[in-house]
């Protein structure tokens, strides 16, 4: 029993993709954990380049990959028909296949039949793990920190791997904890939490960031927001199994209505604090609000720095945008790390 | 898509049990339910009976039953070998098999195979249906109660159940609507919150109780806690998606930590409210609290008529138990009707 370890490093498979757009996944990667990524794979169709060298799955088996990891996306979320004998060149050459995917990738007979064949494993992300137990609300030593947010899809993963990195920098013992199925690609490992049955979302919570040494930290991914119509239930049971002893409220400037839910006003962001602390400290009495993250990116750059600077003393709370860093950023990762 | 509808009436079957307390279900559906049971069937170990008429399957189908169901439990919520040729008889009478259990129906071969041959259903209630949608958070036409509650195990099953039948005593067009396994077996329908998937669990609220005449009533039970350290996110995605108007709040009167969590201490009636109201109103700003209802089994008489009546005096709210009915939980039943 334990969260979903990815076999790395991956071949990033581009598939027969022609626009950018729809090999997000395999771009992050590459942004974000180039260390895990040996190399690109793709079928003739394809056009365009995560900027990898290009190897077929055997060349990179011997470069040391352990998997080839589906990095594009299409419409319906599937296997296209030319991607199999790719996929199936990758099993054959003693690779994991790893997709995010909708459609699994068993089901497909022809993955299916070869990967038993060669004995290798077809790996769905958005699968967790069996038997996750239900909570048990004890507490957990180690210190943890989760991103929370007003919204979905405002840069609470982003946010988390960005506190992550900074506090490795400084010498601080932690690991990032991936609870969607970028973050679990990106990390190698996690659990989708948005796929786990309800009872047991806090229990998946509990064994995402176990017990640790006492100056560990963990920096949880966070889902969805506790405000959301559709979502809440997933922000619940992590907010709960996670047991932060920090919060950090993810927002986007100038986002004013739930993205796609235009019908429900955003919440504000002491709304967002209060309510996720008064939930918070049922499992961690200690909980507290280290600062803001706010997503800027479609903002100029003195616009954003007049903007933290005006929420900042409006909410007296460091007010960072950690994909710009700068001063700002490291006075929020002072915060997380005050008292400790 | 729909909720679960159960093949009714049923006949209750008992197994081989020998004492009461395991055939808990078929006690409640006999008391609750008494026309969804035709009678009841066991296997000859059996010693104990629910009290209706014992019969075998082909008799049961030809007085209307439709399905079996296991009114039974063992500890480990296992089909007992020594209960298959019951089983297998009932299938082949043309009864479907309800079951409840942890265990799936379709695990036992004989059972897998039987049915597969007669053409007959194996109905795992906890099972919720598949393809389940992402909640809208659309307002839905129509009335709705939810039961909450400080904690679980405390009534709100059958305070929904109580309050569902007072109203239709009262010529309110109501419909019950369960969401676990028992309430599920005593409706004949409905969705097993617990096992859905936390991103749809919203979703799955809004499926059970759709669009309905104005004046219609949906008195929904609740499950678990806001509070609770492990089952919080099911009644999250359940009030968010039931959108109720008026909320019951579900206490056992004193009951001072969470059943099977002594560290965790029970939250007090008005945080229950309050954290309930405002988390409800997201998706409803109409929604009040119409009262409580309390848990008095194991107080006398009196002492129950004490205690609702200090506890109405000091929340200024009515406060029932809809087990003792009288005059209190007629009042609770009105301000559950005020301003309609």
């Amino acid at each position: 029993m334990t969260t979903l370890v990815l076999p790395q490093p991956y071949l990033l498979f581009l598939g027969d993709a022609t626009v950018l757009g729809v090999a997000k996944t395999a771009l992050g990667l590459k942004d974000w954990a180039p260390e895990r990524c040996i190399g690109e794979f793709s079928v003739p169709e394809a056009t365009i380049t995560a900027g990898l060298p290009w190897m077929r799955p055997a060349q990179a088996r011997d470069a040391g990959a352990r998997s080839l990891l589906i990095g594009v996306a299409n419409a319906g979320g599937f296997v296209a028909p030319n991607w199999i004998p790719a996929l199936v060149e990758a099993l054959e050459a003693g690779l994991d296949i790893v997709s995010g995917m909708h459609m699994r990738l068993a089901a497909v007979p022809e993955l299916k039949s070869t990967a038993e064949r060669c004995q290798r494993r077809l790996i769905d992300v958005r699968t967790p793990p069996a038997n996750i137990p239900v909570a048990t609300g004890l507490k957990r030593s180690g210190k943890r920190l989760l991103a929370v947010g007003t919204d979905c899809a405002l840069g609470k993963k982003y946010t988390a791997l960005a506190i992550a990195r900074s506090f490795e920098a400084r010498g601080i013992n932690v690991d990032f904890r991936a609870t969607g199925q970028t973050g679990i690609m990106l990390a190698g490992r996690g659990i989708a939490m948005d796929a786990v049955i309800s009872d047991f979302e806090a229990g998946a919570a509990e064994l995402l960031s176990p017990d640790a040494a006492a100056d560990h930290w963990d920096v949880i991914e966070g889902q969805g927001s506790l405000f959301h119509p559709a979502y809440a239930a997933v922000s619940m049971g992590l907010l709960h199994g996670s047991q932060p002893d920090v919060i950090v409220v993810c927002h986007e400037a100038g986002r004013t209505s739930m993205l796609a839910w235009p019908d429900f006003a955003l919440p504000t962001l002491e709304e967002t604090i209060d309510l996720n602390l008064r939930i918070g400290r049922r499992t961690n009495p200690r909980i507290r609000c280290a600062g803001i993250s706010l997503n800027t990116s479609h903002l100029s750059e003195e616009a954003a720095r007049d903007l933290m600077a005006q929420e900042s003393a409006r909410l007296k709370l460091s007010v960072a945008d950690p994909m710009r860093g700068g001063p700002q950023f490291e006075r929020l990762l002072d915060a997380c790390l005050a008292d400790w």
